[in-house]
Order: C-alpha cells, then structure tokens, then sequence
C-alpha cells in the first residue's frame, strides 16, 4: 500500500466472504498488529482467541443467534476478544475504575487488527451480536468476562465490491475552534 | 509509507512536542480519518473538536489537572472526543442500550486518528485524565455528555527517539484455537 488513506478507504465492513482459508502467517500478523495497539496505563485489557476449523464452527452459531450474520456460513475465522481486567498506574487508579477504558482499549486495537487485514488483503466484519453467556461457556471463558466483539476475518467473495462510505458531513461531526 | 506494520511501530506516545504548529491540511486529514471510522450501526456516536490556539490553552489546563501532563505545554493541537447519543437499529436497539458500542466505536476512531497522524508525519498522545467538568463548561459541551479522551496532536521534537513496545507476549494475550 502506498497511502494509509487509502487503506481507510478499503476497509469495509464485509458480509460476502469466500470460503478460503487464511493462511497462519497473515493470522498472525493480525493477531501481532492488535497486540501491539496502545492502551491506557499500557495495562492491555484484553485477550484475542482466534477460531478456525471447529471453534470457528461454536463463533458462527453464536453470532448467528436469533437468524442474524448469516453471510459467516463462509467466513473461515474470527477474532474473539475478550475484557480482561485492566491493572492501572496508582494515581489513575485512584481515581478510575479498573474498567473505565478497557473498551476505548479494545475499540483502538480492534482497528489495528481490521486495518492491518485490509493490508494484507483479507476482509473484516466488526460484530457485537452474540450469544455471549453460550460462547463463554463453549470457550471457558469465566462467566465474569465480557466478549466485546467478535471480528469475522477471511477473503471477500470475488464478486464483492467496495462501497462508498456513508458518514455524517465533516460539518456536523467536528468543529475547528482556535 | 509502505507497509501498514511500519505505521503501528512508528506510532508512539508523544510526551516531547515541538511548538510547530500543525498545517490545517493536515488537521482536516486527522479530521477525516477518524470520521471514515466504522461503528456499531453507523451510529457515529461523537463529535470531534479540534482545539488549537486560544481554545488549545484551555485544554491544556485541563489536561494538567493536579500537576499532569506538563509535556503539553508545547503541544499545539488537541483533538477533544465527545461520546453523543447513539442511534442503533431497532433490533440491535431492542438488546442493547443505545451507548453499549460508544466507546468502543470512539477507540476505533481514535486509532485511526492517530495512525494517519503518524502517516503524516505528527505525533499524538491519548490522554484520559483532564479536568472534564470544567472542560465540558468552558467548550459549551452539555452537563450530560462524556468527554472520552482528548489526543494531544503535533510534531515531536527533533529529539525524541522511537522506543520499543512494551507488550505481553503473544502467548499471553492470544490462542489460536483450530
């Protein structure tokens, strides 16, 4: 890529993918481009289990509850993320709780990871719907842990094509105060 | 630049600006950046106020609350991030409460913020910690809202150096489960 722009461009929210699998290194590459993300107190509040094969199979029929995301019957893999419990610098901590960024966290290394598959020419879908208290228990994660997102991860189907991004106007989002 | 990998190893905390001001060019592209952000049903719940000038120093003693964040003395730009009300769609509005994606819709935004601002050639530091109730009156932003995060936008000094990311290992923070 020659202009991080343009990458902004070419991330899309993906509902056409391709069955073929992601290969291990671009996985990990993925997975390395989140770990490296910042985060508040640098405390990393967040655990990343990537499912393939039959724990990609557990993903599909959770975030398929309820007839929903039925374009990931294709999708070969998904990028679980997990809240941990976030360990803040004494004075921040004595004013915040534990959690109070642990989402902002979460959000920031999620685009690091979407970006970074637009980068290696994979799709991405950002998902919140979940049967969350079913794909705990079928991951072992504690009941006490939140799965924030789950990010559906593999090739768009040939015939997918990029969108024009729809987004309120600069004016309405922002303000230049000087 | 070439590679998306690069980006997010050039991407550090600034805590060593140069008093350069920032180009407005540059600004309107941090600006579109972080507007071209995905979110939870395209709500876009934020709004951005870019603060530079007499309307910087009035950040900047927010963010120095109780002694912190001296290092902004020379920072010419803020980036102020408003959580607004977010409107989902009606089924996902049915399960969730309307702000359960906000902030980590704005962590996303964020991140793309200060990825292009790296792209750029800027530097950038996420603050949390501010003085929120006398900056929400002095900007005239409502008693109800959440300022999330305010970034800390310039140019570093000539001297400050690249450090190298502190970060659990993969193997802490990932699984890859087949």
């Amino acid at each position: 890529m020659t202009d991080f722009m343009d990458l902004i461009l070419n991330r899309q929210s993906c509902r056409n993918f391709d069955k073929r699998e992601v290969e291990k290194e671009k996985l990990l590459k993925l997975v390395e481009a989140f770990r490296l993300s910042p985060s508040a107190c640098n405390a990393q509040p967040w655990k990343l289990i990537l499912a393939t094969g039959e724990t990609a199979k557990i993903v599909r029929e959770s975030v398929q509850k309820d007839g929903r995301n039925k374009f990931t019957d294709n999708c070969p893999a998904f990028a679980v993320l997990v809240e941990e419990q976030a360990v803040l610098k004494p004075a921040i901590a004595a004013r915040f709780e534990s959690q109070a960024f642990a989402q902002l966290d979460i959000g920031l290394a999620t685009a690091h990871y979407c970006l970074m598959a637009t980068d290696l020419g994979l799709s991405t879908c950002i998902l919140g719907w979940m049967d969350e208290d079913r794909l705990k228990a079928a991951l072992g994660i504690p009941e006490e842990r939140r799965i924030r997102l789950v990010v559906a991860t593999g090739y768009a189907a040939a015939d997918d094509k990029l969108r024009e991004k729809v987004r309120k106007p600069l004016s309405e989002m922002s303000e230049f105060r000087g």
